[in-house]
């Protein structure tokens, strides 16, 4: 049977990530999030048994295209390669939320997701980024913008998605009018 | 103070209207569709089966557009104005929930609005539409393209805003995953 995993994308600052640890926490379940699932990728890429294992899970199209010229690979696709086979690995080995990382699409046949998007208007995100990673240089505003901008190439160029298309998810959560432990209750009894 | 208003919108055949009584019922308010198109067609004279089509579609193209707003407003710019005027009196008479009409849009500053959309995939709804409005000479494949074209067009043409980007509403939810009741009950414990 496909262990029930939740997934959670969400646009910078609007506290998906919090949300999913929140969850993880009240469900008894792990979470990962996207910084570790990297981290993860990237220390297994020092094994190079691991590497081709992870091509075993490359998407179809433009990216099993690259795959059979390795030499074309960037370090982009390869991360992207690895991480597909840590998130499959970790889906596997129990029920769990992964926050980020494309993980909706990953595990689309692999898994029984609860597919989450979590969103919120500008004003609430520029508000919390500063509050949780601080000022910098740039204005909130437009670091958001960057990010949402950065979040939604990455998605469309590896899953061929829309990132942020209602369609596309079976829950999407507006955690500023909301409020996140709103968000969290919700999912929670859903699960 | 504000009135507390659901508004609803909804792929055609995901249930939204159907949840959309459930919740009313549940929290013992009005829900408003055939009766704001009773109402609309008693205020404007016309038919009531012109308005129940004529709802759903905008206006042509951006040359039909200037041809007639040269002159005079179309019939369905009419009618836009007779469901903003109608539904903007709704929801100053009491909490309701509004199902379709735009009314997110058209109540974003008059009303304390819980937006709401819902959809489901294919499958789901062309499985819907046949139990509940029948078989048709077109395929539901076809019926459902047609009529959520229509619905995104007359949505983008009078509010500018993108029909079914999650950004738009508080809540999205999947009614074929998650099940037309516990979308209810959902609605249900965040108002």
């Amino acid at each position: 049977m496909k262990n029930r995993v939740v997934t959670i994308s969400r646009e910078f600052g609007s506290g998906g990530r919090t949300i999913g640890r929140k969850l993880a926490e009240e469900l008894g379940i792990p979470c990962y999030d996207a910084e570790l699932i990297q981290q993860l990728a990237q220390e297994s890429g020092f094994s190079e048994d691991y590497i081709r294992d992870a091509g075993e899970y490359a998407p179809g199209g433009y990216l099993s295209l690259l795959s059979n010229r390795a030499f074309a690979l960037t370090n982009e696709d390869v991360l992207w390669e690895l991480q597909y086979k840590v998130i499959t690995d970790l889906a596997e080995k129990g029920p769990c939320v992964i926050v980020g990382r494309c993980a909706d699409y990953i595990l689309r046949d692999t898994a029984d997701c609860l597919k989450v998007f979590i969103h919120a208007d500008m004003g609430f995100r520029a508000k919390r980024i500063v509050e949780v990673y601080g000022e910098r240089e740039q204005s909130p505003e437009q670091r958001l913008k960057d990010k949402d901008k950065r979040r939604a190439a990455y998605h469309r160029f590896y899953t061929n998605m829309k990132w942020g298309h209602a369609q596309n998810y079976h829950i999407c959560l507006d955690s500023g009018k909301l409020g996140i432990d709103s968000c969290v209750e919700i999912l929670r009894q859903l699960y």
